[in-house]
C-alpha cells in the first residue's frame, strides 16, 4: 500500500445507513486497525450528521493528497460539490446526482493514483432510476467506469467474503425460474477463470481452489433430478481444469458449507443467488463483506443494504464496513 | 413414554452405513442417554458385522416385548426373518426385500402398540427400485403404511432438526427448475398447517411461531425479482394467519439464518430442498435429524444416507443415529 493515500469510501445513499457507519468505522479506527480512508461525499452532510446523531466526529474537507495526514484527528471528507441535505430513512432522487458523483469521483482518484482502493457504501437502485439511472446496479455501473471510453466494460464477479467461508454467485439478481437457462457452460468458466486469478493475484493464494456446486438437490443424483448438473456444470469443471484451475465438482450444495468441508476450497461458485448468501450470511451475518471481482481495481462494500429502517436511529452496525475497509486495506497491500 | 417399550431402529440397507452406526450407537447407550431402541433386522447379519468390524456388541435375538429389559446388556434384534449377508459398501437388490420387510414389521409394531416409534436408518432407493419398489422414497413408503387399507395415505412433511434450527422443505426431491410450478398456495398452506400442529402436539410448543422463505432473491423485491413471492407465498401465509397459524413471510432466504433471525421463529418453511439443507448443514452438520411430520406415528433418522463408499471402513460418525434416537425419545416421552 502506497504511504500517504487513502482509501475512497462512497458516501451511499444518503439517506441510508452508509454515512452513519461511516462515522462509527472512523470512531473504531484504532480498536479495528483500519487503513485510513476518506470519505467521498458531501462535507457538510456529514458534520450535520455527526450532530445529529451525537457522534464526537471531526470532520476535515479535504484533497486526497492530505487526507492521510488527518485521517488519525479528523474524518477526511473529499468534498463531491453537491448540496446533500437528506433526512435519515427518508429516500429521494433528489440526492442521487450526488450519490452518484461520489461513486464517479472515487473510481477517477484511483485512476490517477491518487487513491488506493474504493470502499462503497450501499446504495438503493430504485432511488437512482427515479434520477435516470440506468444501469443494472452498482457493480455493473463501477465496471463500466472501470473501462476506457469505448472500451467493453470488464465482466464483474460478486464474491462474498469472510474469514469462515468465500462465496460467488454465477448468477445473482435474477428470479430463481430465469435461473436453469441463464446458466451456462460458459458463463461458469468465465467466472471460475476470474475468481482464480483474482484469490491468486489479490488474495495471494498460490493455487486456489474452487468447490463448484451443483444446481439441483443431490447435485441431480445422476440426472434422476435435473440435467443441468450433469450437462452444464461437469463441463465447465471439466473445461476450468483443462486451463489449470483447481476446480471440482458439481458438489452437492447442502454438504458444502460445514466446518468439515468448508476447509477444502478457498471459494466455493454458486448457481444463484440464496446458494451462496444462506450458508455465508448463517456463518458470518455480521462480518461479511462484498469484494467485486474481475475489475482493475480494489473495489470492496459492506454486505447489506441501505436499511431505510434504521437510518438515524443510532443502531446501525458497523461491523460489515470494517470488515470491508479492512479487507480493502490487505487486498491493496498484497498489490503493493 | 410406555415403561417396557422399545424404539423401533430399522436395519436400512444392509451394505450402507446404517447396521454399522446402530452397533455404535449402542455402544454410546450410557454417555449419549439414550431411550432403549431394538433394531429391526437380521440379528446374524449384526452378529458377523459386529465381528468384522471388531465392536464389542452383544446380539440378542428378541421379541418385541422383551427387548426393552436386555438392552443395557445387549442390542436386542427383533429378527426380520430374510436371510441378509451383505458386504460393507457393495450394494444388492438380492437384500432389498429384507430392507422393507423390516420397514414394514416396525410399523406394524408400533400399530400393534408394542413399539413406540420408530427410527429409520438409510436405504437406497435405486437399490429398492431394482427390485420392484414402487415407492418414490422412504418417507413415502412410510406414509403408505400408516394408513390403514384402502385409506388415503397422509401428507408426510419433512422436518429437519436440530438444537439450533429447525427448516421444512415445502418441495424436496424434485429439479431446481420444476420447484416454482410446483410450489402452490394450497402446498404451502397444507405443510404449514402440518407443521404447526405437529410442533405443537409432538414438540409441546404451545405457539409455534413459522418463517415462510421467500423463493427469489431479496423475496422478490417487489416484483421486481420474480413473481412467485407476492403471488402464491404472501397469500399462504396470509391463510395460514387466517388459520390461527402464526407464520411470517415470505422473508429473504439469506437473512433468515444467522444466529438473531433464527431466535424469532420455531421452524422455516423452505421453498426448495437446498434453501433448507443448506443453512442447518452448515451450522448442524453432525447433529441435524430428519423428522417426519403428519404421520400417525413418530418417525426420525439420522440426516445422511447409506454412504457406501464408508460402509465398514470404522469411520462412519454415529452422531446423527444418536440425535435421532434421542430425538425420538423426546417426542415420545411429549406424547405419553
Amino acid at each position: 500500500m502506497a504511504r500517504g493515500k487513502v482509501f475512497a469510501l462512497t458516501q451511499g445513499d444518503p439517506a441510508g445507513i452508509g454515512p452513519e457507519i461511516a462515522l462509527r468505522a472512523w470512531l473504531r479506527r484504532r480498536e479495528e486497525a483500519l487503513p485510513p480512508f476518506a470519505l467521498i461525499g458531501s462535507a457538510s452532510f456529514m458534520t450535520g450528521l455527526a450532530e445529529r446523531l451525537s457522534l464526537d466526529v471531526a470532520i476535515a474537507k479535504t484533497t486526497p493528497d492530505t487526507a492521510a495526514a488527518l485521517f488519525d484527528t479528523a474524518l477526511p471528507v473529499i468534498d463531491i460539490g453537491h448540496a446533500v441535505d437528506a433526512v435519515p430513512g427518508v429516500p429521494s432522487s433528489r440526492w442521487a446526482a450526488g450519490t452518484i458523483a461520489a461513486i464517479d469521483l472515487a473510481v477517477r482518484l484511483i485512476q490517477e493514483g491518487r487513491c488506493t482502493a474504493v470502499v462503497t457504501n450501499p446504495i438503493a437502485k430504485h432511488v437512482l432510476y427515479e434520477a435516470g439511472f440506468a444501469h443494472p446496479g452498482h457493480t455493473e455501473y463501477l465496471a463500466v467506469l472501470a473501462a476506457g471510453p469505448g472500451e467493453p466494460a470488464p465482466h464483474p464477479v460478486m464474491m462474498l467474503w469472510s474469514e469462515e467461508l468465500a462465496v460467488v454467485p454465477v448468477t445473482v439478481h435474477i428470479p430463481l425460474a430465469a435461473v436453469p437457462a441463464a446458466l451456462t457452460r460458459e458463463l461458469i468458466v468465465e467466472t471460475g477463470r476470474i475468481v482464480a486469478r483474482d484469490l491468486k493475484e489479490r488474495f495471494g493464494i498460490a493455487r486456489p481452489r474452487l468447490a463448484v456446486a451443483g444446481l439441483n438437490p443431490h447435485a441431480g443424483e445422476k440426472g434422476a433430478l435435473g440435467s443441468e448438473d450433469e450437462a452444464v456444470i461437469a463441463p465447465a469443471v471439466a473445461a476450468l481444469r483443462a486451463e489449470g484451475v483447481e476446480a471440482g465438482g458439481p458438489y452437492p450444495a447442502d454438504t458444502m458449507f460445514h466446518a468439515r468441508a468448508r476447509r477444502s476450497y478457498d471459494a466455493a461458485l454458486c448457481m444463484y443467488h440464496d446458494q451462496a448468501l444462506i450458508p455465508i450470511k448463517a456463518l458470518a451475518f455480521d462480518e461479511a463483506v462484498n469484494v467485486t471481482l474481475g475489475l482493475p481495481f480494489i473495489r470492496t462494500s459492506p454486505d447489506h443494504g441501505t436499511a431505510f429502517d434504521i437510518a438515524g436511529k443510532g443502531v446501525a452496525r458497523a461491523d460489515s464496513l470494517c470488515a470491508a475497509i479492512r479487507l480493502a486495506g490487505r487486498l491493496a497491500a498484497a498489490e503493493a
